[in-house]
């Protein structure tokens, strides 16, 4: 049986060797990366049985991206797209220290995701597993994807199937204002909430400290448990009332791409695994911060190196 | 003043290395390359100024090609679309040998070229141009690429510079009746035809040998002057009901994208210089010659090379 | 249901750039190589299901193999090593042309695999399945390996599974009356026989020509069906007292490893898909002429270009 | 018009991996490098129109120079040197981090630049620009170069353009005796000078703050303005009696040579824009922070990053 | 004469990019690295003759690691094994910043030096040197290894040659218990003793600062000389009841892997030269330090860098 | 004892990327090259003791020459220039196929070697020999050089040293007057001569087929023996009135630099040997042959490897 299933966008990822701008760029890595799958592949790491929805084009460049995924371990459930003029979305990904910063230039629209419909995804995978987990990416991408990604969320809890949703708002794919609709429509379906603190302020307009947000969105809106996520600050958890929190766990970055779906992952992978909320946090940071130090989307690691950043065991070289 | 202006997409072209499959690629090499822009570069490289011109995304992307063609030494008169949602095309060439053959898949639909009108490009520079090219492929990007693609060949015609066309039919991009009737509009507005004889076969729907194919042409759209090429069987180029021919320089080919633009750069290069037919053709075929040694879609060749093919001189290593 | 399951060792292939020499090798391409997944890529690649059974140690470098073969759609079914001391079996090829020729250097002496027991191993799926698959470098691994060899032969066979062996004869394991006895041992166990020509006149001392090769095999050891494999001049197979024939499809070679693998993954596709012999050797001709084209151990190819080149299309740039 | 010219040597800089030793390189990095093409390029990026006068062999290498430098949207005025053993400058850099340190090694003797003369440069590009550029680079390199560079500054100053010097005291090239005696040859005809601290104390021994420099400077040449710069400590400018002061913008650094070139670069083209010593300082900070980021000799940034550097904004991932 | 001789095993080292991980490696930089020839080099860049001693393989791979020592200059006194299945060590090496730390996997087992005897090396090369090096690594391969390297220390001493010998404990070659057992063999044999203070801690079970623990080592064992090394702490030597100390040179640390073995040469390169205990560690540090910034297991430096580092100048960028 | 000793120049070899151009290079490959050291190597692989003579600046990039030609196993016998303007020279290498050819771009004037006098270098070793080696383009260099080759084959001679000398003319060195004049100075001196038949016809203005051209020098000049090297041809060998004729082996040419060189290599290696004259240019042969299947300057080749080439043996994959 499958733990957690994810629905969402895997691009190509192209980004030049660093120190490069890529306005001269000479030569591309290529990664596969999206923020669902980011997840699923941090959980199958920690020995969940994940399985990833999408739509690709049925091309060597759709085959690309799944056959990385698969590499990952997980499942790649697709739908095919067979319209010759189905895209992959790309995405070009400089690397740059302060004061230039990281900068991601998206290329994704039209991508066959944006087309995706509940009927052609295999939705029973969803009934049988334990989370569902998709972000507020999804939503942004169409219309259509906005509606599908209602639908699962429904199609889950109405199968007494968790569900989990992390704002990930994306300056470039929506206003704050559409954000705020579109969270706003899938919220009645979510039970997890993970919420980055800035969006929250960004998009929802809220106030106040962290737990002074968690709070207001668990009783404003019903969820379950909210999670929210403080960059460096570290993250909390509010479950019933009761609070938990992490710091983080310092890393020599190489990678920042994907931390915060590494922290999800690793917060899912200890939740199916039934663990208290606390303990969820204390993996998904660990998971966070071990991944900032590995190139590429997804945190490859294994659940040892996990539980030794968890009980705080060194560094030294190992040999 | 300028010698030769091009109108046409230039694309992104991101290859994996040899032997790699685009399946599993891991890195790509990237360059700009798109027909105008090589014939721009190839006649810029025998001695002639040249203009391209063309509409990109004002980003790093859209940059990242007119750095390319700047280095290049031709001009890029360029109209920058301020749309966030604007693309580049891109392209991704997979090699192969025999029998897997290379392969070319196109992520183009929506470039910001699609959406070039002739009021947003400096049209004075054909005015004063001897010779306009462009090709088959501009006219099947969208409507309103083909209706530019009319009005600049009118423009230049009603101004007194040349007009040249390669048909370069591209099967991605039309279907055989939708060229066709798409090649129709244009001919009107071309001196100089360049037609590849598979092209014209497919497309045109002509038998006969190269002769009796150009003589239809010349005959039946009143062109000044038809270049017909025939691949590994060379060229011939008809005027006044005089044929010239010329075969190809044999080479060991290292890159064969771009071949015909190559051919083209060089004939053009050597027409503005006054040449005869059959000096232009030469020229054309050793500047093909030399690009196939070459990586890219551009021919980075010097006159002095050209003229040492043309000539026949040998290749032995020079010290 | 899985089609087709192999067992056999898969390598780390370690190989320096093209005209390096491992004496001064800087740097190392890595890829997973080895005889039985190679054939279960190729199969799957054309459509199969297929299951690779091994022995690894439960390392990251034991991952590796099994991630890159995952990637690859094959299901990895791995009985993992636990012991500290447990190695994968490394390989290093050096690519040269006439006169040096291509080297291989093994360093696989007490890989895991040699330690491979039928008991450790999901037999399950060799009963549930069409096709068993392995070669004579399996049972030249170990004393273990070869009786594991036996052991699964004897299981596929007893449960109704057909059973196919290619000879595979490495001069680098074991010596041709090593190989022999190795052979025969075998021999009763297996159904399809896959004899490279000269394997057969090194090991089994038989001379005559293909047929009569043929003929001899399959009546000493009774074999369903008997295939020789000829390099360059092609292949024919024996079945009931008739001869299939098939010559090999010109190549542009790029890596030759792995030709012989794919053409058996090809052949036992189409066995499986329940063509005739004759088709069978022509998918096998294909697939094997297409991983010429193609770096690293795998035919990384599509059943599209399989049958492209089957009907003998051309192999133009595509575009 | 031209906004800007700038006079001066253009190597060619190899360079190996970082980690790397000269005595053991494989492989070098290739770029084009230098201090005079390195603030045009800045200045260009910040909007400037930017022509480079200087003088290379008429060789692949040349072009390889004056290419690279015109994919960064200057203009190359380069007088072709047609003599067989004309050569192009190189310089070997070696990455190195605490202790080890960066280490430079020129094989610049006898470039083509050493015999520039005025004549053979195209001066109207002097007279009729904004401000003329060069540094004490160009007078060490040899007689004559010195010679034409204080012919240029007169050129310059007797047409109206403002011309401004930065000291860039080379060690490599000549002591700081013979260092002070060419600089004071060509102060009479400098109106801005940029004037390290280090380089003063070395080679005009003078003690004192960056103040005390400044108006010492100021009052013994009559310079229009001096701009002191100190490294990490910030910069400083003096002009008709008033003084602005400027900190640096801490950065990431990932390649530091260029970053005073940059400085110049981001100086000139605020100063050309007409804005007041304290802007034209911070932009200037702002362009030298940007480019430690960026690997190679050039600042590679848009005037909108700039801004945002002077403007203090965030460099966190922006998507 | 050669001033040092070191005896152990050298591997090949493998390691893919920063941020890759093993279990994904395509591609692995490949060179020579174990702790003896480590000391070997770092000596001889400091002006000694040194060889190293070893057995390898007679293959391409054998003689890929002696060409590499051989061009750092210095002697490779191998005895080859012409045994087919004799192999060469091999090593895994994964970058890892915190908190994922740098990971090595040794394939070691059986290599050829695990059946090298005194009677098959060139031991007359000892009885004639300065110094005689080994470490603790050596013993731990294989009861022959430690036998011979007993008979080598032994005969260094009977010959009047200085013995050295660093503890280099390596958990995944023996246990503690297993160690000091090896170490109590050897230690009557050894005159300079280098303890890395974590190692005295594991394996001898010595508490007390590093002043005590190179006390006691002394006085139960006899040692001439004791240098205690406490990582960023630093090291201190204990010599007639005398102390002399030490603290690191900082650096930007671009690869940590043979810290030690270059501070070991570094000391005795110093101690052949007369220097006294201060100045040994002193050079021992500083030529630590500089490893550091230097990719690979060697200290590729020269005496005139570790001076100016010992002498603590600066570290800007020398041009 | 050193069986051979040659003098001459060996350079940095800077080659981008097949396929790409020098006005574009991005990346150079380096490595060491030179006539007389690349006979050198190819001469110590097959057995014999070496050492090159030559003169290198006290640098990184001299020792960047010599560590790697001491990786060859060859001994670099080297007069270090301390002068800080010395310099190495350079050359730069361009791939290119017909009808582009090779193209070597030299950066040499001023090296090291120009000013190597004959007091300088270790002269003994000329003297122990059995063979000196030099080739043309050691006078070419600059007077002083020409002086010195003079001074080392006169002292070879002098000490019944066997002196060996190759035309190797160079275009871009100096014209075939030049060469001529400078050849006729050193003639006297030489035993063995060998002569590619095109520098024969170039400077020395003879006609007629290869046995008339070698009676006709080797009475002139009274060789001992003459080589005369005819490309594709073959080559022969007279002494004493009697010829010997060898082929080529065929090759698929990877890189044909330096094919001469491993030619000379092979021949001298057997001669030092003992062989008989077709013997020794069978082995230069076989060398020649597998150098061109090697990327780099030098024959990185067995002894086994020649002598399976010299007696035809296969070069299938060897596994």
């Amino acid at each position: 049986m499958t733990d957690i299933v994810t629905f969402g966008e895997t691009m190509l990822r192209l980004s030049p060797p660093r120190g490069d701008r890529l306005e001269r760029a000479r030569e591309f890595d290529v990664q596969a990366g999206g923020a669902e799958s980011n997840v699923a592949v941090a959980a199958s790491n920690l020995g969940c049985e994940t399985t990833w929805l999408s739509k690709l084009p049925d091309s060597s460049l759709g085959r690309r991206v799944t056959s990385e995924l698969e590499s990952y371990g997980i499942d790649a459930a697709v739908a095919w797209d067979e319209r010759p003029e189905s895209r992959v979305g790309t995405y070009y990904l400089e690397y740059g220290g302060s004061p230039r910063g990281t900068n991601v230039v998206y290329d994704r629209a039209d991508a066959a995701i944006t087309t995706a419909t509940a009927e052609e995804l295999p939705t029973d995978a969803i009934a049988d597993a334990e989370v569902f987990y998709t972000s507020g990416i999804t939503p942004a991408l169409s219309e259509t994807a906005a509606e599908t990604t209602k639908t699962l969320l429904h199609h889950a809890q109405a199968n007494g199937t968790e569900t989990a949703f992390d704002l990930n708002y994306r300056t470039k794919l929506w206003s704050p204002a559409e954000a705020a609709a579109g969270y706003r429509e899938l919220f009645p379906y979510v039970d997890v909430l993970v919420a980055p603190i800035s969006d929250v302020r960004t998009c929802l307009d809220l106030d106040g400290d962290a737990v002074e947000v968690a709070n207001h969105l668990a009783s404003t809106y019903d969820f379950d448990t909210v999670v929210v996520t403080r960059g460096d600050s570290g993250s909390l958890a509010l479950h019933d009332g009761e609070v938990a929190e992490q710091g983080v766990f310092e890393a020599d970055t190489f990678d920042a791409i994907g931390t915060g779906d590494a922290f999800v992952g690793g917060f899912l992978a200890q939740r199916v695994a039934g663990a208290d909320l606390k303990d969820c946090l204390a993996y998904g940071a660990a998971t966070a911060s071990l991944k900032r130090t590995i190139g590429g989307d997804v945190a490859l690691v294994t659940r040892e190196e996990v539980e030794r950043v968890v009980t705080d065991e060194g560094d030294a070289i190992s040999r």
